[in-house]
């Protein structure tokens, strides 16, 4: 045989221009000890109901096992999506029939297939700016361009929008977080909604509404989402965040046309996701247990937020601003003039983390603000962390 | 609001040319009643270790409750994959660290991202001709050519593989199923795998090797896979056959950067696969659960192998033609001028369904072959499925 001569590899242009995501990077330091993290989205894990998942796995298993460990349809299973389809009827005010829905494995593979389907490299979306890293790095993965909407307490500026829209007129889809959004934990109002509805309409443009914490409300009045108001959006849903992200099962309820090319772009990316989840998941709606936890994990959470931003207060200067979520997993803080990028090295020192705000502008230029996640630490963490930031905060603006 | 306007939805180019792949669309007819189906590549559920299955699951959430539902790292349970290097080692022969291995979700999206890393759209590939559908429809979905090369049934013969070498000299890898080939069965022999190496080696060529069906060898001796044989090689593995395809988890063993690439190209496409998943297949393998439970398999399966050719011998006309393979799950059925393509609907109305040869050629261009998947079915329909077959072969003889 002959002796192995160096192997090419040229990778792809695509594969040449992506990076690691900015969290996947944290999560690595994220396991150092002594570290606090406020920064992956991570559940926390007393929110994951860990005898109710035991039981109906029992159940589903001795009653299904031969469907449960068998490959499954690309669709989903079935049960899973009527289920679902009641269920985003009676929580969400969403109109769907079953066959309107497709499991992904996670929102991620929706965000990810979603653009590979409706854009072509180069072509561009509209997002908020600030927009969800995992949206930046799926979109980027087949080379599509993000044009950014200036945001404010009451979500995408619509005038912004108007505005981007003169320089940008065909986008292939709008992509919005309307409630709690990632990273600022800001809601857009129901004004904005119409309004975005109107425009979108108006120019004939597609949205993609993305809404993995809409269940977790903790305050304030329930807001109707896109998709309620509008059939032609397309709704991106996950149980990362209300039953286990270890699952890796999130759904997408699309008009025909979108949810068929869905359908045969997953069949080449991964056949079908969990049929094991699938049934796990459907014990879940089905068994009533769903309807139990969502109230448990709004508790835990409610009061996290509460003590988060109550040692703000404590601990955090003056001109240190943040946002006041009703609900979801983040907080945004700014500070004018800060650089969190610069301070990140001295913030590891400090043992404690967070996610540079930059990471979450398609263009990086913004680099005033962090992402602060108060869902997955101990109260106690939270306490010592957010007086660790403010200790940072204070050395920086030396 | 306005009223909803028609919303544009050009689809990108990729989409575009995506087409729902044979064996999906077959499985929806599979489901009819009375139907003998021979067209999924499905294990028997017979296979399904299930009491091991919820056993494990038990002692897994039990212990490691917290971390199985919550988020992994995107290469994968670090147990899973210590776990992994040493049966990889002591099963295959092969040399490897735990850090060289990802799980993905499935072999198919390892095949997927291989394709989009590695290649532009409009690059090609070499493949063994004819191959797997579903490795066609991942690089499809890339956008690259697949350039196939004959077999005969010592495998993908190499002096068509150095003249096809000659036109196309800059393939992005050569993609091959050593062992039990989908569709065809076919194993390569030691001298064609010394020699592939070799070609590669010569010309820097990187040679990608799937292995599903590896473990499962009825007959014959064990042949060393490429990657004990050169650890340029980029290897791929699934739990789908040994365990459960409901898991949706396969693993790739590649070369650093590589696995890099792949890593990366992983979290925009999903994330991380399954902890669920993970779990349960780290709690298989070194509970020794796979250790016995393969030979079960084995058994299984070489008994309906077994059956499949007898009924073959007594109910197909002789010019009939099939191949004889030592393992794996898929016969292959060849009839000089026949076109199975044609054929098809014909076979439905007598209830009996395979998969069109067609469908594992990357030009669609050989229509005299079908592939029957005999590990799935009863023994009493394998018999009356094969009798069907035969009197298709002779009414379309007519």
């Amino acid at each position: 045989m002959a002796i192995n001569a160096p192997i090419k590899r040229e990778f792809s242009a695509l594969a040449s221009s992506m990076k690691p995501s900015a969290i996947r990077l944290l999560l690595k330091v994220a396991n150092q000890p002594d570290i606090i993290s406020f920064g992956g989205g991570l559940p926390n894990p007393e929110s994951f109901p860990i005898d109710d998942i035991r039981r109906i796995f029992d159940e589903q298993i001795s009653r299904n096992g031969k469907k449960m460990l068998q490959y499954g349809a690309t669709e989903g299973l079935d049960t899973l999506n009527v289920a679902l389809s009641k269920m985003l009827r009676d929580r969400e005010g969403i109109k769907s029939e079953p066959s309107d829905i497709i499991q992904t494995t996670g929102s991620q593979e929706a965000l990810y297939i979603i653009g590979k389907i409706m854009a072509n490299p180069g072509e561009y979306v509209i997002t908020e700016a600030p927009t969800y890293v995992g949206t930046i790095s799926a979109l980027r993965g087949s080379g599509i361009r993000m044009i950014g909407v200036e945001m404010d307490r009451y979500g995408m500026k619509m005038d912004a929008l108007r505005e981007t829209l003169k320089k940008y007129p065909n986008p292939k889809f709008i992509y919005v977080i309307p409630n709690f959004q990632n990273p600022t934990g800001i809601t857009m109002s129901i004004e904005r909604r119409k309004e975005l509805i109107e425009i979108a309409n108006e120019r004939g443009i597609m949205i993609v509404e993305d809404n993995p914490y809409g269940a977790l409300r903790f305050s304030g009045p329930q807001i109707p989402n896109l998709r309620s108001m509008d059939g032609n959006v397309v709704y991106l849903g996950t149980f990362s965040k209300v039953l286990s992200p270890g699952l890796r099962l999130g759904y997408v309820v699309s008009p025909p046309d979108i949810r068929d090319k869905i359908n045969i772009a997953k069949q080449a990316l991964d056949l079908a996701s969990s049929t094991v989840s699938e049934y796990i998941a459907e014990g879940y709606i089905t068994g009533g247990y769903m309807d139990k936890q969502i109230p448990k994990i709004i508790e835990l959470y409610k009061q996290k937020r509460d003590l988060m931003i109550e040692c703000f207060q404590n601990y955090f200067p003056k001109d240190v601003e943040y946002t006041r979520p009703n609900g979801g997993m983040f907080l945004w803080v700014t500070r004018k003039g800060a650089d969190t990028d610069k301070m990140f090295d001295e913030a590891v020192k400090q043992k404690v983390l967070y996610v540079v705000g930059s990471a979450f502008y398609p263009d990086e230029d913004n680099h005033e603000s962090m992402r602060l996640n108060f869902t997955y630490s101990s109260n106690e963490n939270i306490v010592e962390g957010v007086k660790r930031l403010g200790k940072l905060f204070e050395i920086t603006a030396k």
